[in-house]
């Protein structure tokens, strides 16, 4: 049967694949991407052929994946981060009614949420929400909405897209929801270009947070009433209840 | 430097976990872990020294990998799915404050929200919330403030920890909760022992999902007002606005 992936490569170093992802990888003729992330694993692939497409033609772009697979080439169609968190595998799955003999496959990878706490410390150990600023496909009334509800019900918020140059004060806009119902002391962090050259980590309060300049490369945190720095990491404790009394009995003595 | 990881390993199968991931497993003396996921890796690393702890010994589990860090032994702390989302990074960077001379580093992993979403097809395509059902360190009515604002503002919900022996109706409970908000015909999904023998995959309707039986190895998720279902399918679409014209004409003929 023709076969397609849909591959996330997680957040830019070769080594932040999965092994199947890069195994994937190796199986395929034919590798379609974004640009940007095309050129992320190009030299690792050396032997395939690589088709691109720029930001906006999405639906193009899985079609050309999709006329691949249709001609029996093996192709994988691959995403930044995974291929399911705002990833390109939905649209992959809706325009693969047009071709019914194309088998589909989702191979997930590391999500910025995922690769941007971890450079911050431990954020997401409780409860949180995934918010994207974008207002490209969604009115900002809902994204507003969302913001609302997540800050008023303690989630950790992480925001995608905080920013882009038509969009510089979204994120101010978002810390200003939040702090309706957060202390402007929150603690919040930014990670950029996770994995990849240039990448920075900061953490910050909520206020200071408000007027941090950020870009499309850029994840950012906004911890719940509970979340604090550890030795200059930003770490959410794990329940609402009185923490776990911590012995400081050591084991192995 | 005394050194000590705390390595996401993903879903359950060893290609499921990052080409990093497994270099550090590699490049570790000792690895240290819940028993179940220490079964998981240890095939694949067979000349490592292999400490586990049950279940709700956590803080003990952190100690017993910290004293091997601080005896100069390299030492990974596994956990499944990610290191950070409801995973032992954050407790791991609290206890640290008492091994100074130790240097963390966090190593992400395929959480079960992305890993799940995967094999369900593209439920997460939009804004999500994650919320875990285990009220051992929350009290209930905490969830169910998230629960309910999570439902009230659109999102795709994924439910971690949605049931054990002792909280058989929690699923049902949350279900309900939803549905004060949503449509019962609401698109939901859940994934059992994602990537590990007895996968198992189901897409039903909201209704459906309030007198299921899951356990806790098994990730729900409760779609939005937009998820549907595509050829068998669970996906949500990318916005909120009127789809982007999807033009048929095929690109490379």
């Amino acid at each position: 049967m023709n076969k397609i992936y849909v591959v996330g490569i997680g957040p830019g170093e070769y080594d932040q694949m999965t092994i199947r992802a890069a195994r994937v990888l190796e199986s395929c003729e034919v590798i379609v991407g974004y640009t940007v992330y095309v050129d992320l694993v190009k030299e690792h692939f050396a032997d395939k052929i690589f088709l691109s497409a720029p930001m906006t033609r999405e639906a193009e772009r899985c079609r050309m994946a999709f006329e691949q697979a249709a001609a029996g080439h093996v192709t994988a169609m691959i995403c930044s981060g995974d291929a399911g968190v705002y990833g390109m595998s939905g649209l992959m799955l809706q325009i693969r009614t047009e071709y019914p003999e194309v088998d589909v496959e989702i191979v997930p990878g590391v999500t910025a949420a995922v690769s941007g706490a971890a450079v911050l410390g431990a954020p997401l150990i409780h409860d949180f929400a995934v918010i994207s600023l974008s207002d490209l496909l969604t009115p900002w009334e809902d994204i507003e909405r969302r913001i609302l509800a997540a800050a008023e019900a303690d989630f950790v918020i992480c925001f995608y897209n905080p920013s882009s140059r038509k969009r510089r004060d979204y994120l101010r806009k978002a810390c200003d929801l939040i702090l309706r119902f957060r202390n402007e002391d929150t603690v919040c962090g930014i990670a950029s270009n996770i994995g990849r050259e240039g990448e920075t980590v900061k953490i910050c309060t909520l206020r200071e947070l408000r007027d941090l300049e950020t870009d499309m490369f850029t994840t950012v945190f906004a911890g719940n009433s509970r979340t604090r720095t550890v030795d200059g990491w930003m770490v959410t404790p794990r329940g609402y209840r009185t923490e776990q009394k911590c012995s400081k009995v050591r084991t192995g003595k």
